[in-house]
């Protein structure tokens, strides 16, 4: 191999141009990656580009796509260690490289010990500008969110990293429909009120606040992950929330122990099947209060309740929830979507939606966003 | 990380179950790979699985994908040195993974360093066998063949691998198609008389019976790059020639002229554009030859001369040659086939086919080979 | 022209074997076709078919298409008079065709004269017979349903009956992907509670219990549209909603005065654009009450409010809707689903659906459906 | 019905502005159109519009379609006898309607008694201009160029002109495709040598010259058939020629003999399956012999021989043939051109191309045309 003479190291914080995706705690010296679709964007104007990652975890390794000029070129899996990991080389010098880096897999709750930082970048040209896009659209979610299932032959059952994906997403197509940035929040198996398995723990809502509050450990502590969420430093346009399908799934799974505790929690179905009514309650309650919350903290963004990609049993309550809202607060900039439901054809692994399945609900949630952005809604 | 105590190291030459796809020169310790599409095919049934690699070269560097029962979950530059690359990890042990390591990018005449060898696997489960797939199918062609533009932007122009893919590409697909072995024989700019440029040293049947002999330099010789290639030890059911775009584009290009000999060579045109008859009649004695060879060389098989994704200004030479060859041969199995024709839709970057273009062609060729093999023609 | 001298002459009440699809007073001699999708379907073992039909309209013709085996082969405006219409001739005397006589024009309430009969068959053959599909289902609706603009170019802005179709239409095509007959009762620009004009006659409850009862004039008495409809005769498995589009346009149009007594209605928006809580309340309870009378009247019947094709600015409406009936019925059988929204690609003539959208609501209703039918939800 | 009393006559002669596409011997009282695709256009600022026609046959009917804006809105069959058909009715006065009126049949060679013609127009507005398109097409085929089977179930078997498109064909979608008129010359059955059953007298070149020639009658004598066709008055850029595929047939089906004179004719295949050189040669002969005539008969046209809906064993021979035309006349102008070859999927009845394998020859073949029109080839 030929050295590349011309490489010169630049440690992230001192490169003024880098635009960052996804929540972090600021710091740049390293910076950490916590949520799927999180990563780092380029104008490079330069021949050959590397980065350098710090990696570790005990069971759920983070895997990374590498997009040039808005293709997705390179996808691999990051072992444990701190090296190198080649961008691009061999490129006309003269040419501004759009680059982006991103995390390809959700931040692992389950995994104290998995973590993603990006220490420095070599290369041999100059940093340009990344301009913002016209939109922010922050969303939130669960599996489907996660992009579970969304690479992988319908077969494959193991619960890995290597099934997920950020780019193959209904996220990053609908932003990429909208010419948005856009920022992921979201987590496999979890829900408003509990988790798929009953789990009360299990919700999104008592983590929104923080830059990454699902997580555990000190190492997360240390990187800042548990800090308030500043808000006031990216504030989307829209917000979409996909969550309900795990509420919809506890109704159908035993109930929950709290091994502490010994508490125990369960969404309870009547002798005919349908949901019981103080449940259903519950989860509208903690719907309602999850809209309050949002509204809080993103006063400029139309909140969009979206959902439907593996049933639709829990629409009726989101609509009440949506309702007591409005209702309560006279708050007009939140309605409901319903996305197309994932069909055999368009599955993926794991019985979750393919690529096939999140391209047809970004088409259809971006058509309906661009109408409330052209303020036709 | 929690290292994983049961992994075991295999030199490939000691695994009895591996299927080797592409030219060899038979040594297995290690492996080298020359052609696009070469690589290694396991059932591994075992949890988590390691490979071994060893990588030089002096501008282009090789690239591989991994599939995992059949969809392509990775794909990774591999920079220079000796390596482990992790497959997969973390998976069911107690299950059969058909996974396949693929060299995305051609072989490199154009850099004598370039290498890619595998050394060694690290497994902690069992290596059940590999049956052949029921037909064998050999590729031969340039650029098209070898993926060049089947990956990255229209925009894109630079000539580095990372724009080459042997997975989203008209061979692999139409080998899918046909539950098919295959092998490709491939190089950009190069074809049947000359090169593009006018070359007559950039043909492929001077190289055709060596195992990789387009390449030069010492490394490549260890490796036996330019034995001859034992044909008796893999005999397809049909190849199909891919070649000629080249020899077209040579009309356009300015004559050649070789820097050690001051001979020149130039494919021309008439005073109206058309190409001049002598020269055309060189490029039919030469398609006609590599019948021939091809005859000699693979008995059993229906050779197709399939040709047009970048235009088909020579097909009227190729079915003359083709005529030429069946009557002074009495061979009635090789037949020609139009390709379709790349438009701004399906292109891809570097103004060559796209995914969508490989596909199109893919759905046309496999068609036609599957009525073939039916014999049906 | 030869004459086939084996025809023979049937009134359509002397034959065994026809399948009268859509709505009608019982009477055959003849067949007063009203609803868009209504006609006869016929297993003809013969070589030659005829229908008489008789037809009058001061300004709206019908239309018919003619489906052979399940395809439509024939598609024609009807003029005015009482005359033949060939079928089908010169076809394999021994060969049984599966023949479909379909009206392509929902009823015209706004034409007193427009009226299509069918009086008699002319046939070589022999009738054989017309098993029932497994499954029934009816669609309620307006335009939409009606397949308003589904045939057209986009640029078409006549309110004509050419531009209707009942084929290229979701009624017909979820009807085929079930495997259902199929009946529609349907009308443009009426809704639940007023039409999209804020006219409150303009309302399909108020009419849904006779066999056509929004037709007027002396014709259509005779024929029979204003007798009680025999719900016992055609029971559905499940019953489409597709209405609430014209009541949302309601709150966009002027207020509507009755030219009889001056009284005046119109549903408002607030000063922020919103609806008034009073006025969408008036819907809810009409649909509301309007699911009480298809319960009533179908009582095996899954209700399906289905609605979104031009926007659902109504949804969370019509999700109250169905959340009263439910609670203050306990009825369970009974669900909402968003139909997927037109979009520029799928438009049709007069800026309604063209036949992709129609395809594309298909394609998920009638999954949804296949769901409820297997007992999945 | 109400009578719309500023509809007056228009005999097809004092119209200024119509425009005449396909073959006529000239004479417009009434006009005789013969071959598929053949009708009239106007652009027509009315509100109401009739045709009258004037129909006979002894077994195959002609059919009709109507395309208003360019779409299709109505076919339908036109039984024996003269008659007005009504085009449209009730619409906007003030707008201009481009209407065509399309034969959607082949000239039958079969029924001497055959035939359609346009006496009469109503109309109650003013006939505007049609301009001519930029280029001019001339299609010249078989029974896939007659859109044989491009309609109806894959079950049909009957030769019946219900399962013949003019619009839901090749010729029309590639003319729209390239935006140009267009006109067909083809026979179901026929070849340039022989037939698909041997018969030498089945063959287009010989008719080629005259009106409509293959038809035969008194009839159709006196309509101006059998006319020499006045080249002059219509000049296309473009002749595509689709023959080759009854004249490959040939070589399956058995001899034909002449009822007349006891003579037998055979195109031959060897014991190996091959087909015998010197029936072969006859085929280049009578290939090379028509494109002899075209080109005299068309001067400015780029000639194609376009070929491969239903398989491709006749290419090398119609390689030849154009090698050997070019060869001998130095004529450049001429290529070949392989059309995707019908599947399984885009079959239609008659196992015959259907509509979505015509639209995707269409799509090929108007990109090829494309670049030739662009001076590219």
């Amino acid at each position: 191999m030929k050295d590349n003479k011309k490489l010169r190291m630049y440690a992230l914080s001192e490169i003024e141009h880098v635009k960052i995706h996804g929540r972090t705690a600021g710091n740049r010296s390293p910076l950490a990656l916590f949520w799927t679709g999180s990563g780092i964007e380029l104008n490079a104007k330069g021949s050959e580009l590397w980065v350098e990652v710090e990696v570790d975890y005990r069971m759920y390794e983070p895997w990374i796509s590498i997009l040039v000029n808005s293709v997705p070129v390179s996808r691999q899996m990051l072992t444990a260690g701190r090296y190198w990991v080649c961008v691009f080389r061999g490129m006309d010098e003269n040419k501004i490289k759009n680059v982006r880096i991103v995390k390809d897999v959700q931040a692992m709750s389950g995994d104290t010990d998995c973590v993603l930082k990006i220490h420095t970048l070599k290369f041999d040209g100059v940093f340009m500008p990344v301009p913002d896009k016209p939109y922010k659209v922050e969303f939130i979610g669960d599996s489907i969110t996660s992009g579970e299932g969304a690479i992988g032959a319908k077969t494959e059952e193991d619960w890995i990293p290597m099934w997920f994906s950020a780019v193959h997403n209904y996220t990053a197509m609908t932003a990429a429909a909208l010419n948005a940035d856009y920022r992921v929040i979201s987590q496999s198996g979890w829900g408003v009120l509990t988790g798929w398995d009953n789990n009360p723990h299990s919700n999104i809502p008592d983590y929104y606040e923080q830059v990454c509050g699902l997580l555990a450990g000190e190492n997360n502590k240390a990187l800042g992950a548990f800090e308030e969420h500043d808000f006031a430093s990216w504030q989307p346009d829209v917000v979409v929330v996909n969550l309900g399908t795990n509420d919809g799934g506890a109704f159908n799974s035993p109930e929950w122990s709290d091994p502490a505790t010994g508490e125990t929690h369960k969404q309870r179905r009547n002798e005919d099947g349908s949901y019981r009514e103080e449940d259903l309650e519950a989860f509208v309650q903690a719907a309602c209060a999850f809209l309050v919350k949002l509204r809080r903290n993103n006063p400029k963004a139309h909140i969009i309740w979206a959902y439907g990609m593996l049933g639709i049993p829990m629409m009726p309550a989101i609509y009440c929830a949506v309702d007591l809202y409005m209702k309560s607060t006279g708050d007009q900039r939140v309605s409901v979507f319903q996305l197309p439901n994932m069909t055999e054809e368009t599955a993926g692994s794991r019985t979750h939606p393919g690529a096939m399945a999140h391209e047809h609900a970004a088409k259809e949630l971006s058509g309906y966003i661009k109408d409330i952005l052209a303020s036709k809604i």
